[in-house]
């Protein structure tokens, strides 16, 4: 392969069907941000939409806000947004809560959908929080469920009758590997199980297609790839064919048949609303529209050529700039633009030094982050990130390497300054 | 007692110590807002204070917000600041997730430390999402328990050797009755039972001392008397005696002792953070935020006594202008500035056309609520509520009456459009 030069680098991004759409976030001067895969970056209409929602709606409409100005109608109507990123139809969504919490929730309505069976399957790889909220619920269930973690590569062939459901997130968050959800939601249906997937790092990241490959449950959190801001509102999904019998713990008012007639026995309601507890957090939903306006604009298929493009360009040049450096890609090299996708939006390396060199990095603007126990984790926002992004951050890295700036025991103070 | 006038009124507004805190929030001209109960109304300090961390934090830090602008810390900072409000200490209160769900947290850690125990005591006044939580609770633990409810006035008598836990909201959210929270906590101790406090009508409209009656748990809201927006961040208290036993299912990683460890099995966090669960939504916790120094940089025991001269105002007013037009006070008539409270920061009438009346009000400007089946409540929040205000809302009431206007079938859609 011939070495590419910033040439090559300015071309792609001139040819880039989506280069317009960085104007609409706010990025610092002097940063090259590859974290949006942890905390995406503001999108622009963000400060003018949530001023709007304090001003104009919670300033003057007071109370009457949660019917004039839809306020009590996010939980779902956002849900309906949201549903065409994950595959999902309309009701079949709901923005409600924190990603662990509406895990516990569907987690619960899966195993009471499967009284006879005792797994719940998962693999030690899983973002923690995912088997933390497991290990909570088979705790208070009496503990004669079992959360069985598997290796990720095992996980299709270890699901068995007594499976009850496939615990899974679909990008893995170290590595950016994609589970097959087809594949594996086929393996667990054919043994009579039930699918819940995290899509943390995989909505807004790639097309998620949920109803076409038989999902069953699904959560995820909207302040990576979809930009809505730190702890931003979560979202599940429930298929509609499970919808009648998914009953769940967490049983609110605003998930009653009738909330309003403030009876005393909870009876749910009908379809995906019974899945949502409190009075939503209005600021933190209409930050999401607003996010969400942007993304909805983009065409998924676009973002993800490109997202691949960026991963894969990235790989290349720090293969090419810094050979012999001691990084061993721990990213599936391949990704696809069709199922199985392979890989995600982000590039992970491990390194020896791997702290040492993101913290060198971020000192020197690029700003990516580090997992234990070595693994450098790199980030791709095809709205925002620009080839050339790549291209820096990659000549930045090797600066630092030839530097030697990570064996420099000041790093950990020049990043803590900038 | 002598009829009142308005140049008493006048007095009474010239010599309020409070009068200066109302421009310290956005209320719109021609409206008399006796909700606050329901939605506080929003101070003026917010909109600038979540701006400056939407553009200055999460724009400019990025990721990094997480530390440098303490995005991480919010949840028990902002509990440390609440919690001189409700009489908690430090360490005992944290702002996390939504009233409903933080009681379904406590409410499973309760009756985990009763294990020889089936019922949680309630009563059938007590807000439904509080007894449909609970029976959710009970549901998923496998219907061993008991949700047993009492007249609110027969609690303390109710308590018995097989309660686990009275759980109560504090002030009546139809009445504004206030339990007597120190007899009944010593009522339930003397039992061996647990308490838990629903504080949403209770904290931010009178000094709340949950230490000094001996407290076990409680958990409230912030979008009534705390004022930061419709559906603003709850919290949670757990007293320092039970923090090393008191563990509950919803357990998130940051809630984990080494969150950032990303260890594979869960093991609680000492004190209150086991009790957190996800990332927090930074958006809304800085509207608290900003909410909350308003808040406390009054005396909440001259929030107290001006709370109850606006409510013994409105009663009297209401009974001197309208006499024989059939409302019935259904609040205390007696409200106390020392415990037992008696009366909480809302006055409520049951009238045969209460709703009617309150769509008249409402198309009238001046904004209170109803609840069924017949009561009209009128939530008074001294921070902002003027004398002038309770005085002219009265005079519209008496003219709705005098019109007949709540018996005009057009008044639902004057209502609509206002």
């Amino acid at each position: 392969m011939d070495r590419l030069n910033s040439a090559d680098i300015d071309r792609l991004d001139t040819d880039d069907p989506l280069r317009g759409f960085r104007d609409r976030f706010v990025l610092p001067e002097g940063v090259i941000y590859l974290d949006g895969n942890s905390l995406g970056a503001l999108p622009r209409a963000v400060p003018e939409r949530v001023s709007r929602m304090l001003t104009d709606e919670w300033g003057r409409n007071l109370i009457g806000g949660w019917l004039k100005d839809g306020w009590m109608d996010k939980p779902l109507a956002l849900g309906d947004r949201l549903a065409g990123l994950i595959g999902a139809g309309p009701g079949e969504v709901a923005v409600v809560d924190t990603t662990s919490i509406n895990l516990f929730k569907l987690l619960s309505a899966a195993l009471a959908m499967r009284p006879d069976r005792r797994v719940i399957l998962s693999n030690p790889e899983n973002f923690p929080t995912d088997l933390y909220m497991a290990q909570g619920l088979i705790e208070q269930l009496g503990g004669r469920h079992e959360l069985r973690l598997v290796p990720e590569t095992g996980i299709a062939g270890a699901i068995d009758e007594d499976t009850a459901v496939v615990m899974l997130t679909e990008t893995n968050f170290k590595s950016g590997a994609v589970f097959d959800m087809a594949a594996v939601t086929a393996a667990a249906h054919a043994k009579g199980a039930l699918t819940l997937w995290d899509l943390a790092h995989s909505a807004g990241a790639f097309p998620v297609d949920l109803n076409a490959c038989g999902g069953d449950f699904a959560v995820g959190c909207s302040y990576k790839y979809l930009n809505a801001g730190p702890g931003g509102p979560a979202f599940l999904f429930v298929a509609s064919r499970h919808q009648a019998d998914a009953r769940q713990p967490l049983t609110g008012w605003l998930g009653h048949a009738d909330p309003f007639a403030f009876q005393t026995d909870f009876r749910p309601a009908e379809g995906i609303r019974r899945h949502v507890c409190s009075s939503p957090g209005v600021i933190g939903l209409v930050a999401l529209e607003a996010a969400l306006d942007v993304m909805l604009d983009a065409d998924m298929h676009a973002i993800r050529r490109k997202s691949i493009a960026l991963g894969d360009l990235f790989i290349r040049l720090v293969e090419q700039e810094c050979p012999d450096a001691g990084f061993q890609l721990i990213s599936p090299r391949a990704a696809h633009e069709t199922r199985p996708w392979g890989r995600g939006s982000q590039v992970s390396f491990a390194h020896p030094d791997g702290y040492a060199i993101i913290q060198s990095l971020i000192a020197r603007g690029v700003i990516g982050d580090f997992r234990d126990p070595d693994v450098l984790r790199f980030g791709f926002t095809p709205l925002y990130t620009r080839f050339a992004d790549v291209w820096d951050a990659v000549q930045q890295l090797r600066a630092v390497l030839d530097a030697d700036e990570h064996r420099d025991p000041t790093y950990a103070v020049r990043a803590a300054v900038t």
